[in-house]
């Protein structure tokens, strides 16, 4: 392949972002490529990106962390990075060739160099769609599995409630639950979100939380027996109302907590001391540390998907210039299923 | 022995509490004592209170619960309830003769007459101090050693860092912490109790709480490679400043919150993402979920303090006058050490 320059359209982070980020945060510029050949003796890759994940997590990223923070802030005036799936268009490392499909982490841009080709993962179930692997074969469904199962530990009849419930891991969770045997209820920002879950996703039951004035009073309602296992998308006023509606020994696996991201002091946690009298296990987690069973999973998942066990819903828009928004979306909860954004056609 | 009416002096609630509670909430009252002997063909014992132990968790009991509190309500009237050291003075029970030593659940009061002896255990290190048995052989020591070792799942070398460490739990888990090679500092909140720490019970260190303006830089200072356990007695402030502070993987022993225990709003607990990012497990527990291996631990524990690996401070009250006062200066920081009343000489 011949070593020709062309433009590469790429996100940029435009400033460090405080409190509610926006598109302005970002900019979309327009950027030399890459060498479209690796240079001699490399053992990069370069790829061609063809679909980018908008994550939650990408928010904490944009501030600059006096004490680092658990993830890589990110650096005004360079190109956001993040898990996207990709085709490669040159190697010059042994293990990848022209036209592989990878998924891994990337630039939000339309070609990229990858120097450490060993964090790419190849794509061993094409025949699904290739997104599916920014969301459920990807870190999402990792996610999921890893935390319902290695942190919830559910056990067959148990009562599971999950929060932000129709986003990128909550679907699959919820599904996960079903397919254990669980009693499954989610919360939901919208009335669209509320039906996904009930009608699309098998969830025994869904509520609008935004529709609630007493979340406690709610979950009373929903879970009259109370909850085993609470799958913690969003934290504060949530959480606060789940505590006293925790059943004994109930687990709370500690996913993320998108109602905080954006805030500059994050909302005070009260009911805590629930915690001793209901002798509840509250645990965190990062997919990071599972990356060890992704093949395990991967095959798991894939056989779900195509005995139709497990639907996925996804929000795509479409070219890197409708990216910003995608991700400013998250946190108004507009978009419905996991984000994520077509760069180009394979 | 004659059945004869003696006087039994005993604490009644007065009233439920609100807020801060106060001796005016209990009554020393003389009443009518049980039989000094049990009724024929009864299964009951009839005991004379040695010691009795105050514990916070006895506020909980205080206040009328609508929906019911994992310990039962104190009721108006009627004499308050609590750990103690007994003598048996008559028994219709094969198990108990009079003169037995025994510890269990007994009145505030001189004598009490008890239905179910099956709730009592025979006091099998009498060698040791009688009233042991109300703090690190009792209650507290099995709760101390149960959440110690069976929640923050302790290794050699890792950073333990106790609230209320001077207290009748924290004392213990110091002392077993270093016995178990960790390193060891708590927080109290007087000089002399920082001093007891540091100067009885073998601390790494210690500081006064009350003297730290910034109680997270107070935790930078004391542990700059972060915490590994936290024993958590006290909640609120102090818990929310520890979250920064933990170390990845770090466990969280959820024992107590009496810092809160007063409040009709519990205090919000802001740092909980840390949780997520930091991979933290906080687990609640209730020492009732481990009488099963009270033996196993009365003997570990008798064996400690025989050879000199564990001392325990007590703060004794004499007399069931002193001790609506005792309950109170609990909530105050005024005891030095495991509070409890001798109500009577053996």
């Amino acid at each position: 392949m011949a070593a020709t320059a062309v433009s590469n359209k790429r996100v940029i982070l435009k400033r460090y972002v405080k409190g509610f980020p926006s598109e302005e945060d970002m900019e979309v510029v327009m950027g030399e490529a890459p060498l479209m050949a690796v240079p001699a003796g490399s053992a990069a890759v370069v790829v061609k990106n063809l679909y980018i994940s908008c994550d939650p997590y990408m928010r904490n990223r944009m501030t600059r962390h006096e004490v680092p923070s658990y993830v890589e802030d990110y650096v005004p005036g360079e190109v956001l990075t993040n898990y996207g799936v990709m085709k490669v268009i040159s190697s010059g490392h042994p293990d990848f060739k022209t036209g592989d499909l990878v998924w891994g982490i990337t630039g939000w841009e339309e070609y990229t160099l990858i120097d450490n080709p060993e964090s790419l993962s190849k794509i061993n179930h094409p025949d699904l769609p290739l997104s599916y692997y920014t969301g459920v074969l990807g870190l999402p469904g990792l996610t999921a599995y890893s935390g319902f199962f290695e942190i919830c530990k559910p056990k067959k009849g148990e009562y599971v409630f999950i929060s932000a419930a129709s986003g990128a891991v909550g679907q699959i969770v919820g599904q996960l639950a079903k397919i254990t045997g669980c009693h499954v209820i989610g919360s939901a920002g919208s009335d669209e979100k509320v039906n996904l879950l009930k009608i699309k996703f098998g969830f025994d039951n869904a509520f609008n939380y935004k529709k609630e004035l007493d979340l406690n009073a709610a979950l009373k309602r929903y879970f009259p027996e109370g909850i085993d296992i609470y799958f913690e998308n969003v934290g504060g006023a949530t959480l606060d109302a789940v505590l006293p509606n925790m059943r004994l020994r109930g687990r709370i696996a500690a996913c993320g907590m998108i109602s905080q991201y954006n805030l500059e002091y994050p909302d005070g946690v009260c009911n805590l001391f629930y915690i001793v009298t209901k002798r509840l296990r509250m645990e965190g987690f990062l997919v990071f540390d599972y990356y060890g069973m992704y093949h395990r999973f991967e095959e798991e998942m894939a056989a779900y998907i195509k005995e139709g066990k497990i639907t996925y819903v996804e929000d795509i828009v479409v070219g890197l210039d409708a990216a910003p928004a995608a991700l400013i979306g998250l946190f108004t909860g507009r978009n419905i299923g996991k984000q994520l954004v077509a760069v180009s056609q394979e």
